[in-house]
């Protein structure tokens, strides 16, 4: 979608609140209101706009209850400059891109990128060969940018498929996947009930209930410092 | 600064628009009220949000007069996915950023993060041995996406010093760096009066212009199919 419609719609803070809602665990209207604190006419308005601009998506349950959820991935970026005001949005790269045919990601392509920048910007030789230089670098700089946002998207759309992959292997289903988010926060260095507690936003007592039982479960286990790792992980 | 202040300030057409156009030139009020259609009054109140957020700042000139320009580079990544609504905002990173110390950073990692993220996920084995693979391919992946985020934030700041260069190295002060803009596209590919007036976004005759001042100081050259290249550059 057009990024500038995108940043409309992310630029209301109650719009960015009920997305963090909805990318924890499929709300209803009133579950969202009572969260906000915000009427449920306004929540179903700021659904509306989100779900026409294809963020969120409605669902009906047997008991005929509607409820929304995050529709797709999505990526947005802004960069604000003397040279330049752009915003790009773009969905998750497939998994099989072939990021082999990125030729400027690679240590030594951004290394490259930074060598005789400073040629001659002093004009005490010749400005030509200086114009010519820094077009170089400013052509590799641009190409290695472009790539870099590829395998971004590349790595959101690869993270999701993990946490869909952790959440179906660990079966928490009626934990509305708060047992994979410890998992993936314990696996990304998080230890500490604190900490933890923080990175899953849910209270120390139920991230303790959570780590206990995935202790049970086999799938984590105490270090000798109070912390937590992942059994068998590297 | 906080990433959702700064979506609320991007959250609006008009601010949009102030920061694409101070991103060509410094501008004054009235020029930026013309340009816009809308009020100086209502101009006034959006440089002032976007000084206070130290987006843009004011200088006044020789003859009193107060301009408005971009004050300094930021960068912006949201992502938006069923495991996660995230902002987060940054400045360019130093020149001096040692990107050899990204270890995931380069086509191998990447790649490696692809092997084995399937392993098990039927839940037809050892389901600790899943987990513990998909934790490793996550932090794996979490590992990189932060180096890539960095990469990109080292390229938006080299990409600034590459522009500011080489506005000075063409020396073109009187034509509010719509040369340096056009050496600029043609290095990145653009060729052709219509591709270049677009990227820079100026008429096609201010463009033709240009370019015929660029070739007569040796800076560009003709090709052969109509089109432009920077003379001497690879």
């Amino acid at each position: 979608m057009d990024s500038g419609a995108l940043l409309d719609l992310l630029g209301n803070e109650n719009r960015r609140r009920i997305l963090r809602l909805l990318a924890r665990k499929p709300c209803y209207v009133t579950e969202i209101s009572e969260y906000l604190g915000v009427s449920p006419k306004a929540v179903i308005d700021h659904l509306r706009r989100l779900e026409e601009a294809g963020l969120v998506e409605s669902r009906t349950d047997e008991k005929r209850r509607k409820y929304f959820n995050i529709a797709r991935n999505l990526r947005l970026e802004v960069t604000v400059s003397r040279h330049g005001f752009g915003a790009k949005s773009a969905y998750p790269a497939s998994r099989d891109l072939d990021l082999t045919r990125c030729h400027h990601l690679s240590i030594d392509g951004v290394t490259a990128g930074n060598t005789d920048v400073d040629a001659d910007v002093d004009g005490d030789g010749d400005p030509e060969a200086a114009v010519a230089s820094l077009a170089d670098d400013l052509a590799e700089l641009e190409n290695l940018e472009r790539e870099l946002s590829l395998a971004q998207r590349w790595v959101q759309g690869r993270l999701a498929d993990v946490r869909d992959d952790l959440a179906e292997t660990i079966e928490a289903d009626d934990h509305e996947g708060l047992y994979a988010e410890v998992v993936a926060a314990v696996a990304d260095g998080a230890d500490g009930i604190e900490t933890l507690s923080r990175r899953v936003d849910a209270p120390a007592d139920v991230v303790e209930h959570a780590l206990n039982d995935l202790h049970d479960r086999g799938i984590l286990e105490p270090d000798d410092e109070g912390g937590w790792s992942v059994t068998g992980s590297a």
